[in-house]
């Protein structure tokens, strides 16, 4: 029997015989030859089909064939230094698996973005999509990687759950049995929290929920983040942390995504800046910043999407801002001892615009000072009484952080929009496909 | 500056002062020597405290230490055959970090799971906890490199959908918008089906919801699962894949995770047989074993949780039971050509009376059979247009299977109830912490 390979296998089977499995994506034909473009997931190659090996019954069968029809080819692989992968196949022998049953409804012009978002199950098969998605592969492995090199614990944080994270507001809520209310977890970060007790270093990575009404193309109401914290860990470790992670991720893009990037046409260069150290500039600098770009920007403003891109464009790499006002920050950031209005935190914002890729901090760790943080933020003691817990015994200081991973992925990849980062974008007007 | 190191690593640092920053979990003292039991979340030492070194107060401080008290020592490791880690630290500086507010709850006598169960973020930090943890930490990254190195390609699946996988009850439900319900996916399946005709090869790999009733020591009502779907795939080529990714699994955490196993007294002999092929018997096979073993079982009847534990004891590795009756499967399965009532598809037993682990199939691909078999279910046809669409445009023969995360740790790690092999459990009982 003829071997099943993968088109990415191909180099390896050079003038051998070859069965390959997948899909058309194109096709021009002479009147003695059809040039298939073929795909199956794993590279694109083209078959060339010669009139004169095949009965014509089958030749003028191909010649009608739409795009997207599945098909089994045989043949003979060539090496073919103009042909875009090096290779290609000369048919001896081809099977249609399935002839559409329509035409397909994704052709070369222009779709609106309604349109493709509606038919996201097929829109997915697209070179650009299907390249992102490899990327995406990549940067997650990469992440997990460094994590399980640097010893890290993957500890999954829930995601129902009866504490609430971040912010009460924009939270998802079911009905849970005869317990009441659940919510749909907005971050792992309190029980990574109670993990380090036993861990020392930990991260979580999974799929998390705001209940924003916002519209912009850097938000989902579903989106993957990694989370990690670190017993003993302080500000500044922490954000050395946060960069070496970036790098490690964009280093390994770079190394094993190459192919990807340049389908989508990415300037790597502008990743080729991407090296320790990253510049750090306090929050009361990234004020004066805005203020000189002729914002009407005062300390205590919270820094939004627009601000964080003209800071973020001043920079070659992503640039990390920290020391927040502690009033627009989280209630569990440790407070600046040199400045009792400022927390201990940091946004990492990732350049070419792209902005918050990262959010960070050193967390409160004496008991006393986080019950009267929760009840000066009116939270509900009860919810919280485990976490508060984690202080009464062996509490430590520690810090971490979160990255979401869609940001991360719109700008290795240089995209625009975060909804093309994920296989199946929810927003507040998307729960479909 | 003296260096901070990890436990794990200590072996480097023989003859040398170092500083451990950690918890002490036991102590025991004579009127000379204090021995304080240390873990730092990569591992365990021994640190003794001689008294002619310190001053009085200090010596008579530590004396009285509560355990779960955070402290950062300094001192000289030294090797020490009969230590349990085969090294000692003898102690020139002591910090404490916080010394508990009360006495720790968890002791070494007996508590009840509710109590252990409601105290979760403090049980982790037990050894055989912390053990279960490591080994999952394993478990989860000998997977995705599987998966990685095989050339898979990540497609995280969506949470929220409209779409209903596999059963119709048991889905939590939320309030999404203006777009009216929305549920928490029992599946990421329907969408690798989609992914498939882009990526050829694909998994997901995250939290999964079940709003079951179930009370058994293998419910969660959230559970990690990992699933896969490959292109061409067919009903045996979907068995061999899950075999060999059980037995990298097991075998990777074998080598990596043998310190865990021990401290939960796990009899490996019991995992070394986990080697391919694994055991193969048809349904109606299994229907037999439980009819010989004095049960009331008929051709037709599911096969639950004991009656798994019967047919998997009989085995020295995992089993697959493959070809159930269509009636007790989901709607999508592909239909035995040489037999209609039943369904192509596969459980996998674990041994030692574990049970199911892994549940695969074929799947249906012709647009007609599955739009016939949705009808017959009764299922909203408009939330299962797009998982139609695939069989429209290149559809091609295809299989998967989905395995339960924490049922696996359960197996390799010997535990009886997979509420352990999760950081933080949720049953029907308990949302909390």
């Amino acid at each position: 029997m003829i071997k099943w390979v993968y088109i990415e296998d191909i180099s390896k089977y050079v003038d051998q015989e070859v069965t390959i499995k997948g899909w058309m994506y194109n096709k021009r034909s002479s009147s003695k030859i059809h040039f298939l473009q073929l795909r199956d997931g794993t590279g694109f190659i083209q078959a060339i089909m010669e009139k004169e090996r095949f009965d014509d019954e089958l030749f003028k069968k191909v010649k009608k064939l739409k795009i997207e029809t599945s098909m089994i080819i045989t043949g003979r692989v060539r090496k073919e230094d103009r042909a875009p992968g090096g290779y290609e196949i000369d048919v001896t022998s081809i099977e249609t698996v399935q002839e559409p049953i329509e035409d397909y409804p994704i052709s070369k012009k222009e779709h609106g973005v309604d349109f493709l978002m509606e038919h996201r199950h097929l829109w997915i098969r697209s070179k650009k999509q299907w390249a992102i998605m490899k990327i995406r592969n990549e940067v997650v492995k990469a992440i997990r990687d460094f994590f399980y090199e640097s010893k890290f614990v993957l500890i999954d944080s829930p995601i129902l759950t009866g504490s609430i994270g971040e912010s009460a507001g924009n939270l998802f809520d079911i009905d849970y049995f005869d317990l009441g209310k659940a919510y749909l977890s907005q971050t792992g970060q309190l029980y990574l929290e109670a993990a380090i007790q036993s861990f020392g270093k930990v991260y979580c990575f999974g799929p998390t929920f705001r209940a924003e009404k916002s519209k912009t193309r850097r938000h989902l109401t579903e989106f993957w983040m990694v989370e990690a914290e670190v017993a003993y860990y302080r500000h500044k470790d922490n954000m050395k942390l946060q960069e070496e992670l970036v790098v490690y991720t964009v280093n390994r893009t770079l190394k094993n995504a190459q192919p990807y990037l340049e389908i989508l046409g990415r300037d790597t260069t502008k990743l080729l800046t991407v090296k320790t150290p990253f510049p750090r500039i306090s929050y009361s600098e990234a004020i004066d910043i805005l203020k000189e770009a002729g914002k009407d920007a005062k300390w205590g403003d919270d820094i939004g999407g627009d601000e964080e891109t003209i800071i973020s464009q001043k920079f070659d790499r992503p640039v990390m801002v920290y020391n927040y006002p502690k009033d627009i920050k989280a209630f569990y950031m440790q407070l600046n001892p040199e400045n009792d209005r400022e927390v201990l935190c940091d946004d990492m914002l990732a350049p070419e615009g792209y902005g918050e890729i990262i959010g960070g901090s050193e967390r409160i760790w004496k008991y006393e000072v986080l019950l009267k943080r929760i009840e000066e933020n009116n939270l509900p003691l009860d919810a919280y009484r485990w976490y508060l817990d984690i202080r009464k015994w062996g509490a430590v200081p520690h810090s971490g952080f979160g990255m979401g991973i869609e940001r991360l992925v719109a700008w290795i990849t240089g995209i625009k929009h975060i909804r093309e980062a994920i296989p199946f974008p929810r927003t507040i007007y998307r729960i479909y496909p």
